[in-house]
């Protein structure tokens, strides 16, 4: 009971719909124009996709029909069907874009249309449980899709847990009420991190020391009412969180300096006040001039960066983002979104916050276990604190039932309340204070109570540590770096447009094709060498032995957004192509797939292959 | 509504509820002579697990009072404190041991009690929430599990995904409840594969080519009632499945004879019924004589033996054991599950069927969309095919209102009963027809049905592929793992056991740790700037510069299974230490990283290292 219905309220993407809010304001701005032209676009859109599918079943049928030795009338018969299903196909995509294109390019609408198009149709993703007509708001990755996300969050941990260090986790999407319930989850909508309860044990295998920071990858769900705009807007994600602990008196971060040249876009909370827009800041003067709240914040600021543009996100489409005051919850120090732009948008993909102490505070009030961090002296220190004693007999003395209400209310006093109560008791002897939980006032004597200041020695500090959280919405990000790879160009021959995704090595799906050149056994054994070598080095590759024309698999291929393609066009050399330059050099058989290692793997440039290797003229292979 | 209460009932692991039913039968023979052990054991690791926890915290007082500088009669006292917790824990560690230990050697509860201690202690996982005193069957990964099992994953990913070229998708946790009525979850409790419904858009991505294979990880939900038995009986759990779609009549595998040669421990049906143990049989030959279905079957049994002994499984507590008849589903061809012995007794881990066309004609009949694959004939195939047709005028005549039920129940008949009809009318004119939707018998006469043999042309053939199914539990895999690693050897003083894990570099949390021999500016350097190389090449390490003896810092990097320590002792050179042999070498400072690098990736074994480089005497370091 317990389980089943609380699970969907463990939604740990506050943040999320803090952003979806603010993008719906700024997208109702379009609504109202836009939504007749939407339901006819949304209808052309169905029908292209309706005349892609048809063109591709009449396509094989034509294929079927010469592979069967079919009569030759047979064959014009179904190659005259073919053509006429390409014109029709051809004449919804030119009602499509002109409806959606206004300045005669192509527009954010057609863009996006190819983009998704493509997308869909290489199975990057599917819409989940197709079969039965689709479920809204959620999506299945395909084998490409599915490639990319493993390789992004591949690169999330070698970027962030495994350069910093931190304690990786892995907790069950399941959460118990009583969790839930001390998170605010019940009561209101707040952010939990499944972390924070684990806080203790970290802080222990950490050596009792700060900073460190824990990292955790897990699912998240959400009752989204109407879902749309794709990946970005859906029922269950996948989050990669970090909680970094820190002293709250000193958020300096020891690797700050490798960060603070940065300079990028960022949108501080006085430019969107004032009308601005975001500009090009250097990361160290935001610091320094206290914009962005401290060193630590903004050393994740530049990581963030960092590991946005090495995936392929766009700088120039990118920009952190701060929050309002009235966006922030009211114990956060600061918060800054990284944005990326997409068709849609501005689209929040992560969010770093210095969410201060308030979540170890909440889990500790509610578990009674404190959740707090020592800094041992390194000798004793002479504090003075302030000790209040009520003297209980006297108390009892004048409020008998309600001494208890009494002593508790002295003894909550702030060192402020019992100092002015003290001077009051000192030069008039008594006072007059009020008691909460009676509801009235009482007299107070100075017989009932003695407020002095004491020396005592204390060997350690203790303290809630501040959290400052870097909060990642990974299909997100993963749709953006979709939108920012893509593009189009002409075929060889000008007649069609072809897409390409261009993928860095480190999130393509696929990292190299290998491609005989004709069908023959010699060239087919030199690729599957080849393939195996790659694969033994781990290294993700498609073998394509299909008699296909070689500009039709590279076309393919470059859809997949694979960055290199090796053409077994010799049984002692091979051709390797880079995807967007389509430059190719030659190589010896034997070498071409450490060759590809090392440019995947980071270890060289396509910069030092092109200056090392013979170049190989294309006009002989590619169509 | 939908989502929120049929989430948990989208339980994809039949196969383990079946399995749990079948240890519960074995386990219930020790059940009642040991329950009351059972609570006297639990109540002595409650209190071992206190102890253990109050002589740390002292310890740690101890060394804060000396740095500090605390008093000697301050320190002595905490000192002669701590010595006596240390006592109680002794005693308790006594006690428990005498209730477990039988013939004198460590007990099997006694071992486990050692590596469940060891696991929980240094944070390898942890129960969910804590904090609020746990939630039964929901464990998190602290930071060394969590590692294991995304290197496990990542494995996993080499060894099938990309070694089998498969296709990888990622499918949300929530399923809508049309899917699980198709799929039976909703009537009765079956399998269900969140891969069955992508299966149209997957052939395509294949270029409509069988065989091939789709892979997904995902997590998946049971209610367990009364969760027990650690990470083996949880309430969510992470499951690793592939669908492998074949050809029904032929389920050849072209890389069967890999995998044939292997020889390990099998247990067909045959030897369960006739109360004989599981024996070493030939893979090839279980195959050959038909004890196994199908080479593909005999191909992922072999293939999942490789996985499960490359992670460090002891192949002598492995066996593949065949389903009994009434344990497997009526549509399945032949199954076998992976078992592995742990201190709980023989777990099933990985089950791997052979379920037919079940799925795929289920979901077909369910949703409509026909998932069926097609075999092109290089030419046309006369075939000769029964047509049955019902002359619907004469049926209208005697039928009325119930004509439709009639045409539909003999559109049905297969081909034996239509043959038998024929046959009937020629020669009597007319027979008795039983009509199940309409409850009753009717009498067809010739006049009212067709029944013809007719020769066709075929241009292909129309199939359901029938799947293979391999279905990983990857929290159980981890478990036994961590059992099968766990060992205990005497310090070298002899006066106390230490704790090692002898994982394989591939699963181990961390390659390597990084020690400057003492506390020094020049060694501290020389370390760092060996962790970072090791960083950026991806191999994860730990750096420990605190001023611990050497031989302590060996024993906790030995406990979470770290495989290489690399001690800093000079400025140039620096030694690497093995953690099962404990045999060391000297190593250039410059070299030491890649040494490690290429040690923990597998080109060189540990043996390759030792006959390289000088060997340098433990003497002088372990203390």
């Amino acid at each position: 009971m317990l389980l089943r219905l609380r699970l969907l309220l463990s939604v740990r993407g506050s943040i999320f719909s803090a952003a979806a809010s603010f993008q719906r304001t700024q997208h109702s701005l379009f609504s109202s124009t836009s939504s007749a032209m939407a339901a006819t676009e949304e209808s052309l859109r169905k029908a292209l996709s309706d005349k892609q599918s048809a063109v591709e079943a009449q396509g094989n049928a034509v294929r079927a029909l010469k592979a069967a030795a079919a009569p030759k009338a047979d064959i014009d018969a179904a190659v005259q069907a073919l053509n006429a299903l390409k014109l029709e196909k051809t004449d919804v995509e030119r009602q499509l874009q002109s409806i959606l294109s206004s300045d005669g390019g192509l527009s954010r609408e057609a863009f996006r249309q190819a983009a998704v198009n493509t997308l869909e149709r290489r199975l990057f993703y599917i819409p989940s449980f197709k079969i039965y007509r689709g479920v809204a708001g959620l999506y299945d990755y395909g084998p490409p899709g599915c490639a990319v996300k493993s390789n992004v969050l591949a690169f999330w941990r070698q970027h962030f847990v495994l350069e910093e260090n931190m304690l990786e986790v892995d907790c069950p999407c399941v959460t118990p009420e009583v969790v839930l319930k001390a998170s605010g989850h019940v009561d209101k909508f707040t952010d939990l991190m499944g972390i924070f309860v684990n806080f203790k044990d970290l802080y222990y295998y950490n050596g009792n020391k700060l900073p460190f920071a824990a990292a955790q990858i897990g699912q998240a769900f959400r009752n989204e009412i109407s879902p749309r705009q794709g990946l970005l807007r859906v029922r269950e994600f996948t989050l990669a969180e970090i909680e970094h602990f820190v002293d709250p008196d000193d958020k300096s971060h020891p690797k700050y300096k490798e960060v603070s040249e940065l300079e990028f876009l960022m949108f501080p909370r006085e430019e969107q006040m004032s009308g601005q827009s975001a500009k090009r800041i250097r990361l160290g003067e935001a610091v320094s001039k206290g914009i962005v709240n401290n060193e630590t914040l903004g050393y994740f600021i530049g990581r963030v960066y960092l590991f946005l543009t090495r995936l392929g996100i766009d700088k120039d489409r990118l920009r952190f983002r701060q929050h309002l005051a009235n966006e922030m919850a009211h114990y956060a120090a600061d918060c800054w979104d990284a944005e990326i732009e997409c068709s849609y948008g501005w689209i929040e993909c992560v969010g770093i916050a210095d969410r201060s102490a308030y979540d170890l505070r909440a889990h500790t009030d509610k578990s009674g276990v404190p959740l707090v961090a020592h800094e041992k002296f390194s000798e004793p220190k002479e504090v003075e604190k302030l000790v209040i004693t009520p003297v209980k007999k006297e108390l009892g003395l004048a409020f008998k039932g309600s001494q208890k209400n009494v002593v508790e209310a002295l003894e909550a006093m702030k060192e402020k309340e019992a100092l002015d109560m003290k001077a009051a008791l000192e030069s008039k002897g008594e006072l007059e204070f009020e008691v909460c939980t009676l509801g009235k006032t009482v007299t107070i004597t100075n017989k009932m109570v003695s407020i002095q200041k004491e020396k005592k020695k204390e060997h350690q500090r203790v303290f809630t540590p501040s959290v400052i959280e870097p909060s990642f919405g990974i299909g997100r990000i993963i749709y953006c770096l979709f939108e920012h790879s893509f593009y189009m160009r002409p075929s060889k021959a000008g007649d069609e447009q072809l897409n390409v995704f261009r993928f860095p090595a480190v999130v393509a799906p696929i990292k190299c094709t290998v491609f005989p050149l004709v069908q023959n056994k010699q060239y087919e054994d030199v690729a599957k060498y080849i393939s195996k070598s790659l694969t033994t080095a781990g290294i993700s590759n498609k073998i394509d032995i299909t008699g296909t024309s070689i500009g039709k698999r590279y076309a393919r291929t470059d859809e997949l957004g694979v960055p290199f393609a090796i053409t077994v066009d010799s049984a002692s050399s091979v051709t390797i192509r880079e995807r967007d330059s389509k430059d190719q050099v030659r190589v010896d058989a034997e070498k071409a797939a450490s060759v590809v290692r090392e440019v995947t793997e980071g270890h060289k440039t396509w910069q030092d292959v092109w200056s090392t290797f013979p170049h190989h003229s294309s006009a002989s292979t590619e169509e």
